[in-house]
């Protein structure tokens, strides 16, 4: 129940990025998220977050992220989920790999906490 | 209570690192851990950790990891932490960004999940 409501949030998400509707991309973190991108500071807030995905789209180009999960174990109002997703960049696609925290709030499971970093080379 | 359980756990981490004890250093994970380097594949179970870390410690020359906790929540038999690392490294520190899932077990809070990637550069 709960893993298939994650696993359409995060269907929304990837449909969000082929829209670049970064409202929407933002829309699926929680008011007090943590990103941690690579290679950059922590980012913390829905707000902060959307302006984050605003220059990945501009700045390094993506144009799709596909998610696949490898890992999704469930314990009540939180999950934690290890997946890989792969961006189609410019110079084509990059895999990275990934642990998202996931919370239930409102009856809606949201991107809590969320962490990626570069695959196998 | 279990903040500061888990607070000691890292701090038997740096220790067992600097006095370079692989087994003591894996022993802070659970048997079925995942762990994600950065330009790696994922890593699973707790004595391909221990092989991680050997790697890390060897081609890398990590000497030291001095780990800050910057928000850590309790769920249960579950945690979450977000953090920051410095590893002393032969050419100067380098700090990473980390989430890590904790999981209590037989009474041992234990690192389930864990991944890390570069601070800003």
């Amino acid at each position: 129940m709960s893993q298939a409501e994650i696993s359409a949030v995060n269907r929304i998400f990837e449909d969000a990025v082929r829209r670049r509707d970064l409202e929407r991309m933002a829309s699926v973190y929680t008011a007090d998220a943590i990103a941690l991108p690579p290679g950059g500071p922590i980012v913390q807030g829905r707000e902060n977050i959307k302006r984050l995905w605003g220059s990945a789209l501009e700045e390094m180009g993506v144009k799709s992220v596909k998610i696949e999960t490898v890992d999704l174990q469930l314990a009540g109002d939180l999950a934690y989920e290890v997946g890989r997703a792969t961006l189609a960049l410019p110079a084509g696609p990059a895999i990275v790999k990934f642990v998202v925290v996931w919370k239930k709030e409102d009856a809606q499971w949201r991107v809590h906490r969320d962490i990626w970093n570069a695959d196998a080379s």
